[in-house]
């Protein structure tokens, strides 16, 4: 009998207060389990980190539960598998699933699908592929509703979920205005993502870049930041606009709420819709979103854009850097180094 | 030839600052003039005072334009035809429209509908059938969507549209709880609009009576107060929640902007819809508006609630008295003694 697998995962030491530090984390190495009926084996070779995994560092209700102390954290991942126990997969299939922050997952299969490398980079299924891409498409088309000609503003523009929102915005004909927090993130979305129109907002107060980027108002807010970015957004909508609710980034870390948009009322004589949404809501669009994604990408309308770093060891400081703003495109950690 | 007829109408003098004063208007006797072809001529017997008309005396763009220095105001009112140059209307027909803060008016026949005495008494057609009435039935059943056993959280509930949308609730198979701002008001709401809670805002912090009186949580929110109601609510609703925006009259007077809702990011877990809205774009929801509320009126399913006052020296009062909540059910001035 061969010796047990051995791999190593992240676990919750104590609850982050603020922003999260490396003593939060530790990391343990642990003989891997034989998979039974049922599961699989799953040899991860990305692991993603997500601004929605801080909510779940917190010991408060959601809609995903908390993470546990001193157990391993989870997320997404793509992989390899090693061993399957279940009908569905077999040896060397490629799955995206959860089972993140671990070399290596032993998980029931309902937990995979399966990742066809022939549409995209295996990476791209954490990606513009996965469910960044997908909260990007569903978020957009069908809550964002936009039309071609309209202006569509996207804040945390640079990042996995906003990159893409912009890239779909401009396949439909909109003119796309994004907000990112450096010089070198406004040059990756004219040049790269062929956004229109770029800002800084921490060069210049986003409620005046803004007015000044949007002369004929804002038909789509997708907001992945909240706090003045929504108030800036509020009071440069048009009639009828929609403010996509993603996510609110300039929050999570944060120890005290900050104040709310006092323009809200605004949203009566604008009649505003602002909607909040969570893509595990609305599996029953995974089919419209990969084909249409994998024709994008095929045709290079829309581009993967990630950042990458390598080991385990590196994913605490993805994690924190993420939440900081480090990462363009989708932060991505490597776990197997032939990936 | 007869000497012409003398009528009274309000003009805005001065621009309120905050709460109006008296000073910001003026009344002065004009000779009325007679309707030319297409017009008519008609004698108000009620006139309507309404929190929208607060923002129409700033001079900022809106939905509405805002009132015009030296110039009557005007509104809903509701009155009897005395002369007409128009084939739609004929002397002696009741009508509702526009043309209020005066004692006569003379309009476009357009301007006006005519309002049937046998479905409600004329003055209803400023409150439960007209602008108000159609207010709580497109906010409340076509925004906030209310499924049977739902709970429904009004604020406002002893005004004009919040009185109603209580009662339409409830007729859906709604929990409703209402917040007023005195125990009058509350025992209204029990006794006569037999909501199945109502809360003094003035006597306990909101969000305290509210989370008592939601122990299941909040599925639609009919906001027409704004402020600290919406943060409260915000942080009851349950999953997929409506918050219908109607108005924010705790701020209609406000000098400077007061605090958003700092729980807004909530929106994204809960999956909230926030909408705002203005009746005016729901014209096609009439005929099933005047239908269903005719016939619940008969049924006494609705109570017609009004506060009455005479004359229009009284108007400017009865509006200021209005944005301070004097008022149970809608706010009326009585122009015709005999009405």
């Amino acid at each position: 009998m061969a010796a047990p697998l051995q791999g190593r995962e992240i676990r919750l030491k104590s609850r982050p207060h603020g922003e999260p530090t490396p003593d939060n984390f530790e990391t343990v190495t642990v003989s891997v389990p034989e998979p039974t009926e049922g599961q699989v084996l799953v040899r991860n070779h990305f692991m993603s980190v997500d601004p929605y995994m801080r909510g779940r560092m917190n010991d408060a209700k959601s809609y995903v539960p908390p993470f546990k102390l001193g157990e391993a954290l989870d997320g997404g991942a793509v992989g390899q598998v090693l061993r399957s126990r279940s009908p569905d997969f077999k040896e060397g299939d490629f799955v995206v699933g959860t089972g993140g922050w671990r070399e290596y997952a032993v998980a029931p299969a309902k937990h995979y699908q399966k990742a066809d490398p022939s549409v995209g980079p295996l990476s791209a299924y954490l990606g513009v592929l996965g469910m960044p891409g997908m909260t990007a498409y569903v978020g957009l088309l069908d809550i964002g509703k936009p039309k071609a000609g309209d202006t569509v503003f996207v804040s945390a523009a640079a990042g996995a979920v906003g990159g893409v929102v912009g890239q779909i915005a401009r396949i439909q004909g909109c003119r796309v205005v994004g907000s990112v927090g450096s010089d070198a993130k406004v040059k990756h979305l004219r040049d790269d993502l062929k956004f229109d129109t770029a800002l800084n907002y921490k060069t210049a107060p986003i409620a005046e870049s803004l007015a000044k980027a949007c002369p004929n108002g804002i038909d789509v807010y997708f907001d992945n930041v909240g706090g003045d970015h929504l108030e800036a957004a509020i009071g440069l909508m048009n009639d009828h606009g929609r403010i996509v609710l993603c996510g609110s980034i300039s929050q999570y870390n944060a120890t005290t709420p900050a104040p709310g948009p006092r323009n809200l009322g605004l949203a009566v004589g604008k009649r505003l819709t602002l909607q909040g949404y969570i893509i595990l809501d609305h599996e029953d669009r995974r089919p419209a979103f990969l084909r249409d994604m994998g024709q994008w990408l095929r045709e290079g309308k829309v581009k993967d854009v990630s950042t990458v770093v390598d080991g385990l060891d590196q994913a605490v400081g993805a994690f924190i850097g993420l939440l900081r703003g480090d990462n363009t495109g989708k932060m991505l950690v490597r776990l197997a180094k032939d990936a």
